[in-house]
């Protein structure tokens, strides 16, 4: 034990890209959050009551009865084997995704899939175009590779066509643009085919790639779905990223990434300085549960539960919240996006909840520049009760009321 | 699916960082194993008789009973907080690690903790000394950071202390010494107290930090303990890294990192955008294997397994090698290192063992620069059987004389 002082004789010298990181917003929320009464609508996480309990239980019991080395010992970096058979045949039949010079890997959950992605494309000062709101797990990913974040308004068919060329022209050296087309996070918006169609060929024109992430494509309860940008990457410039998060677990670090080839192997080389590979045994769990259960059921059954609880959130604003506070109503997902009325300040409101012991996350976390001045936030409804909806919804009411 | 050619019509423009990462050269070498009757030599693995399989499968069955939302739900980024505890209980009892100005986290695998230390302390060209030869996957996660590699000799008693000090002087950027004190990944040396005391003074003298990766410590199988760095670390420049792979399993990337809490604090964040956090579920196995378990009894057990090998390898070495063949004899761990005699190619006795259907990984794999010349190869005794670590070597042997 150091018999030194309390502090360290050491003076750090952090590299420049971490210097001035620091842990989400979203994270310092969470510490509020836990006291007995409070309602989070704060979360990211999948609703509890999606996991499929008894039937991991079953499975776990088959491999470590019959497979347990295989769970336990090293594995190769691009991911378990007939996982990635049975991913690379379920994104074909459910999106259309099948370029046979592009090749599929698992990965430590969506996360790491856009980390990589970026790591071995972006040199520092490489511009990453980013919907503004979007996920901030993913623009810090981008800081942490020293890129340059450039965000371009979300609107309710998809991202801003014209304000992206603008930006396409003013930042020759982009390399990236980062999407989640499908129920975004955290707007709760899904982008048209026309827009997305757009986007696509300003992507081949000014020749960036583009980072689809679709974690919550599977999640859609309303209306008609929409082809992934990767089911019409002609020219394979779509690296698209998936997850078993939201449609299995959360906790297991499950993802998926299917990119060209090329791409591909140096991601794997990425990856394996990262972690070395993804926990085998999840990765069989995943495979099992698509061989011996009905994944494609299952998701049916938690579009409902989401469904049930989308509706309540909507209903409850439009019945507490006044006329002049917007908010987004999705068809998928997990989230929706409230925006205050002209005049409230956010900062005010999300602290005036916190101490009714309500929690949002206020909008100002998931821009690419946290000090332009915003009105909204993000609401999630997978985690909350029907009764913590009801009654949540009503304080945010009250809050804004108090603050005029 | 695209109806274009199978050529992509993109130009794919990877950052500099990784436009000549390669996989490592073991992983090209595991591609032509797996024909029957084939000896392998060249495995990092833990032996799949140390995993302790009917325990797992009892916590297994426990956590998925009574605490399943636990371990399918997403985690903090930092690791289970029971864990973390157990974990700094066993540094502080086994090796007098209890800084109150540190804090442990749980990481991805010890790969995780090295990578990230390398990512958040050094900017592009800073310099990281590294034994030489050592661990590929620690030099490949420095370059993948842009790090720039500099090689000091390992000798019996640890790395050249002389040779160090120069490199000291002549690189004012280093950041970092990246240290495998104990039973080092490939060569199996263990550095003297003597020579540990002095790379420290040498870190203080021209302050840099050390990384000291310990994977293999609790392995000893004949001698006595040498006290790690961590242990003295009187001014905090630390980073101890540590790991479950070796002492309970290897598939399941559960890793431990201690440092300063200013340095953690950072390893977090970029932890975060990595993969938000490492699987709830393992975690849980690792706290619960020892609170429910005997953890010291099982790695007595395993010290035991791997004391028989290497003292089997090293006995069949001493029988069949020629005289002018060199090898090191291991006090743990599960590696030794093989240095032909004066004029054998090392790169046509690797071929020529390959013929033979028996495989070792070739010294050029574990140096900085892998176009420098090197008689020396890497031998794993942890995973071959008896008959086929007897039968393995009498072909090595006939290699040489072949190639005379």
């Amino acid at each position: 034990m150091s018999t030194q002082s309390t502090q360290s004789q050491t003076n750090y010298r952090i590299s420049d890209k971490f210097v001035d990181m620091k842990p989400s917003a979203i994270r310092e929320i969470f510490k509020s959050l836990g006291q007995p009464g409070s309602i989070s609508f704060a979360a990211g996480n999948p609703s509890p009551d999606s996991f499929p309990v008894a039937e991991i239980k079953k499975i776990a019991d088959d491999i470590f009865t019959n497979e347990p080395i295989m769970a336990l010992q090293y594995g190769i970096t691009e991911g378990y084997a007939p996982l990635r058979e049975l991913v690379k045949a379920r994104l074909a039949r459910v999106y259309g995704i099948n370029n046979p010079d592009d090749d599929t890997i698992i990965v430590s959950g969506g996360q790491q899939g856009i980390e990589l992605t970026c790591k071995v494309m972006c040199n520092p000062g490489d511009v990453v175009i980013c919907e503004e709101p979007s996920f901030i797990g993913a623009l810090n990913a981008f800081r942490s590779n020293g890129a340059k974040l450039v965000g371009i308004p979300l609107k309710s068919d998809g991202i801003d066509t014209e304000l992206l060329e603008k930006a396409l022209k003013e930042n020759p050296n982009t390399k990236l643009m980062y999407l989640i087309p499908s129920f975004q996070n955290p707007a709760g918006i899904t982008s048209t085919l026309e827009n997305r169609k757009a986007v696509y060929e300003l992507a081949r024109k000014y020749d960036v790639l583009i980072i689809e992430d679709n974690p919550y494509g599977d999640l859609r309860f309303k209306g008609e779905d929409v082809p992934t940008y990767k089911s019409f990457d002609v020219d394979d410039r779509v690296i698209y990223c998936g997850s078993f998060s939201k449609i299995l677990a959360a906790g297991i670090r499950v993802g998926t990434l299917t990119a060209n080839k090329e791409i591909v192997s140096k991601i794997v080389v990425g990856k394996q300085v990262e972690d070395v590979h993804t926990n085998v045994f999840f990765q069989m769990v995943c495979a099992k549960y698509m061989t011996e259960y009905d994944l494609e059921e299952h998701i049916v059954e938690t579009r409902e539960l989401y469904r049930h609880k989308a509706e309540l959130m909507i209903s409850c604003l439009e019945k507490y919240m006044p006329a002049d506070a917007e908010f987004t109503r999705p068809e998928g997902g997990i989230f929706l996006w409230g925006t205050l009325p002209e005049g409230i300040d956010l900062g005010k409101f999300v602290a005036r909840c916190g101490e009714k012991n309500v929690f949002v996350v206020p909008g100002t976390a998931f821009l690419c520049d946290e000090s332009k001045p915003t009105r909204s936030f993000r609401m999630n409804y997978s985690m909350p009760s029907d009764e913590e909806i009801d009654r949540g919804v009503k304080i945010l009411a009250e809050a804004i009321e108090e603050l005029r």
